[in-house]
């Protein structure tokens, strides 16, 4: 299934009306929706640093979680929601603190689940990736 | 390799003095270890929901990704540390804000990688599970 765009903008419209308040904890910023990509920025703050004073990678799961379900919630119906059902993650380079682009990308959209690859870059440098299983609900 | 557990507690103690950033973000506290799993407990916090209301995934995998670090940290020399390769989750209920308990099993402890299995436990049902690949990295 390909993303209707201008669907998907509304939605989105729709949904940043009220930011989820993990979004907010990640600094998350929509940035953009084209070709069945969206691109949204995070934000790795002093709070997510782990002892070698990097962004824990779980935080990165976190960003990597949000951008990937965004897109999938910007294909839904209104009456329908989102699940992940697994996030794996390989983590490619340690991450500093400050901003972190998320790149998510949908490899297919089923009627029930949904396969989206997320990419997290900082400094134009690929930093961690994902593969997102997520289940579509109807509420 | 088995887990000498009162030189780990020692490492532990060593780390807890100054616990990192994140798991003070995640209102992580050690619980126990004993026969080679680490229990350590935290907070789903308001600022960690999704637009359900629930915990959001990624930040149960900052939680697992904790857990299964620190597990990994105990079983360090002072002169070596651990570099999360990959972290890989199934969601299998979803987490409502409060406590969670961790636990992580050590799978198998080489010279150069760790492997470790981590749970996320709320109210006695298993909501998450994770499969982390460490790397043990000289300072």
């Amino acid at each position: 299934m390909e993303i209707d765009e201008k669907q998907a903008r509304a939605r989105l419209h729709r949904t940043n009306g009220s930011l989820p308040p993990v979004t907010t904890t990640l600094g998350g910023v929509f940035l953009s929706l084209g070709g069945g990509t969206l691109e949204a920025q995070y934000v790795g703050a002093p709070a997510f640093l782990n002892p070698a004073g990097q962004v824990q990678g779980g935080m990165l799961c976190a960003m990597l979680d949000d951008v990937t379900a965004t897109l999938v919630t910007s294909t839904l119906a209104e009456d329908e929601h989102c699940a992940t059902l697994s996030l794996n993650t390989s983590f490619l380079r340690p991450a500093k603190p400050g901003c972190l682009v998320g790149r998510a990308t949908l490899v297919r959209r089923g009627r029930g689940v949904c396969n989206v690859n997320g990419e997290l870059w900082q400094d134009d440098k690929l930093v961690a990736t994902a593969s997102a299983v997520c289940m579509i609900v109807a509420r």
